[in-house]
């Protein structure tokens, strides 16, 4: 059974869960959910249970939820810091859930930061506070999946001037271990090929323009192969994402934020996938924020979600077949 | 009439401009080579011509070439030094002849600058060559055009560290006007749209991931809309190329060169035109190089050339009535 967190009450998450569970009832991948009933009792039909085991019997009819009461009734797009633990205790349920082995994967609904951290939430978003839950902080790696492609952006929320000097050969070594191993015990890729962005246009045409490629990038895919490792690169980014191009690989490792992120987007905006690799237990998340402008008006687009728990359900399946 | 220059002749760019020629001899645009005849005469019927306007007569039987002889017999894919003064001299011809007006635009094949600098040739590329020839050094803007997008990197092939110090709110704006100038003069958009990238990743984030937002792009902004541009920025670079982003305005002026050429070659790899903006001339060129790799294999995808030859031609129209 996979379990979906509450995500943010005043955002998209009702609405989005909503139409997930619509979608999929009959089908499948069936999920529990745990916050307020009342978020989603307007919407469709929903069931509280008490153990996730009795939430397979009640998919079909109605959406099943581990109850956690919010502390006020949400106003739709509007963020209220009152709520906050309530959010949080849904992303510590869900873990606990998963890490026992009840659950076989999470999903979370999207949360916003300064209501988390206003009341005292001291992590920079979910990833971190996974981390900690889990006993493995500083492993957690973000791959986002696409229908095209997967992207691993090794340096991720800081500003491009810093992302530079992140960067270090230790670094990328370490996220590129972390990669291998979910490729292969989660996305059934026994033999994961790994290509690797350049920093710099043209990745540096042989040190004309920037020599990070040959002092921190071409050192750590050294490393890598004599590990065993099919890695390729440093790959100018700019024609790594052609169709031909992503036919060589499994996963492209890409040295910023946005050198992933925009042809992960361009290519596949509605069903992203963020999922967390580096963690005992598998996550995923729709690729999008709380978009607290359109919530409570159905113009939100659930697709990402869907993937996402599609997605979940998949590497589940794998990790068992793997074990 | 169109005229194209003879790239290298190593190169793919006979086979390309042998492919075009066999593609576009019945419906046009014309186009007159500046180059060797032996070139091409084994592929393709070519005629030699005295003056530019005798092309249009012959182009639905034979290539017309302006003959220019090499030094050397080219061995296909291994450059040699000693034809660099040919490929130069075809270069400076097609300039004098479209900034004459005797050519309404001029199309450029790919060079090596390994070989043309070997012999004495002090400019980085093509483009400050043409802007020191028609005199207007440091106006020159480079976009690119696809059947889906249209980018300006505002800074281009330097280290990405260096880019972002390079990067200033007076680059921006004359960056900027040059564009909106061109959209106006040469691609028939009398009101166009600019769009701007932020540096960071989700723009910064109001400053929360660098300071580059605040403090050198939005001050450039606000100067560009109290002139009366239609500006929208800075943008989130990863979701600012989806079908609907890209609907909203009509070029993407992005901070450095993976983040335009990464969205434009994922989505128009094969028919990317790069237009070189800011010059008293029209001049396009494909997105690609010279390809020794594959030279002389009847390997070489002629598509980008190809829409190079048909936007030079669109453009020259445009520009005609806009005058």
């Amino acid at each position: 059974m996979l379990v979906l967190t509450q995500g943010d009450p005043a955002s998209i998450a009702p609405e989005i869960t909503a139409a997930v569970w619509q979608k999929l009832r009959q089908s499948g991948p069936a999920f529990v959910y745990i916050g307020d009933p009342s978020l989603l009792e307007r919407r469709i039909p929903v069931q509280p249970i008490r153990y996730l085991a009795d939430g397979a019997d009640v998919f079909s009819h109605a959406l099943p939820v581990i109850p956690l009461p919010l502390a006020a009734p949400p106003a739709m797009g509007e963020p209220d810091r009152r709520n906050a633990a309530s959010v949080i205790e849904s992303i510590r349920q869900a873990v606990e859930l998963t890490l026992s082995g009840e659950a076989s994967a999470m999903i979370t609904n999207p949360i916003s930061k300064d209501v988390v951290q206003g009341a005292g939430f001291r992590h920079p978003g979910h990833t971190s506070y996974l981390a900690e839950l889990c006993q493995t902080p500083g492993d957690e790696v973000m791959l986002l999946a696409g229908p095209s492609l997967k992207v691993v952006p090794i340096t991720v929320h800081v500003a491009l001037r810093n992302a530079i000097t992140q960067l270090s050969t230790d670094l990328i070594i370490r996220t590129a271990r972390t990669v291998a191993a979910g490729l292969r015990r989660d996305f059934g890729i026994p033999h994961p090929r790994l290509a690797f962005a350049g920093l710099n246009p043209h990745a540096g045409e042989h040190g004309l323009m920037g020599d990070e490629e040959q002092n921190i990038i071409i050192p750590a895919l050294n490393t890598l192969r004599q590990e065993g490792m099919t890695v390729s690169g440093p790959l100018p980014a700019d024609t790594m994402f052609t169709p031909h191009a992503r036919s060589q690989y499994d996963v492209a490792l890409c040295m910023y934020h946005d050198q992933g992120l925009i042809p992960l987007k361009t290519l596949d905006m509605a069903e992203g996938v963020n999922v967390t690799l580096g963690l005992p237990i598998i996550r995923t998340s729709p690729d999008h924020g709380t978009a607290f402008d359109i919530a409570g008006q159905n113009k939100a687009d659930p697709r990402s979600l869907e993937a996402a728990i599609r997605l979940a359900a998949t590497l589940a399946e794998n990790r068992r077949k793997h074990a």
